[in-house]
């Protein structure tokens, strides 16, 4: 068995937008106003939050993260999900088939997604140089096991590797309260 | 190692209410209606919601389960707690000791607890008979694990015996929803 430690990033309800959506939201030609960097190399907290409304509530101050993506995606929580009437499944980044729609506001602006609201599959990121000092590689499926009073270990935590990406691990609201944990904290990697 | 299966109850944001208080909420003499019984003997939800406030929002509908106790207690996810602006411990039903107040509003009726929010320590209920049977007492701390996509293992699991208790692991929705489990989907109970 080997293990290591990762520092834990906890993501709060969060959404990614396509250009297009973009400038169907805020205007032609608009640019994304950078609010702070975030944990993983250029990708960035925006100053722009939008309200999202699903077919039994809306959740307003959702917080937009750049730069544009190819393909708008909301990522909840499933105790969002449940308060905005929306059932979805846990899936990696970027993987939207059959997903649900959702409707997007900004101001007197606002889009329908067709699809793309997600709960995001926990996952480690990983450095290339990482994979290689732990012997692991993109797609691997391994263990973290927290050591609070609240622990526990998660199953099934998806490795992501890229030379863009920075060590830690990405996990919901949802699974930091279950377990107790802040941003920050630390886990052990099982595998 | 031992091990036996259990089945999962998820509870939902609640409050206990002492007779007091339920006075100062509804008027003297009143008495909770039952909506329906929970899974433990006794136990009952009410047709009666509150609205609850904290130090930075409210949540309405938020559901009472009979009967009266001699505290009131509210039953928080931490979900909610920062909703509501509220740091809460995670604690055993009925210790109280240094834990947050609220505010409890029913229309135009209004208390203040001084005390009494928690986040539920998990645990499970078990009957006389079912801790003779399974080796296990009041109070032991257990492991539980689950065997589903988002599963995993939840550490320092609370074991409760009473005459008045059915076999039952209870957990809150951020707990539900990290793991992706259900009312009445099975865990197994390991020590």
């Amino acid at each position: 068995m080997n293990t290591f430690q990762v520092p834990i990033g906890v993501s709060n309800r969060h959404l990614h937008l396509s250009l297009e959506d973009i400038e169907a939201l805020f205007g032609e030609g608009y640019t994304l106003s950078k609010k702070k960097d975030l944990s993983q190399p250029g990708q960035f907290a925006c100053e722009e939050t939008v309200t999202i409304v699903g077919p039994k509530g809306s959740i307003g101050g959702v917080r937009i993260l750049g730069p544009a993506r190819k393909e708008s995606q909301v990522e909840l929580a499933l105790t969002d999900a449940f308060k905005l009437g929306l059932q979805i499944p846990v899936r990696d980044s970027g993987n939207l088939e059959n997903t649900p729609g959702i409707e997007i506001i900004n101001g007197d602006r606002k889009i329908s997604l067709k699809r793309g609201v997600i709960a995001a599959m926990r996952h480690i990121h990983l450095s290339v140089e990482d994979a290689q000092k732990y012997g692991l590689k993109d797609k691997d499926i391994v263990k973290v096991s927290v050591d609070s009073p609240r622990g526990g270990e998660f199953n099934n935590v998806l490795v992501r590797v890229s030379p863009n990406y920075a060590l830690d691990f990405h996990i919901d609201t949802d699974e930091a309260n279950a377990f107790g944990l802040r941003n920050g904290d630390i886990a052990t990697v099982i595998y």
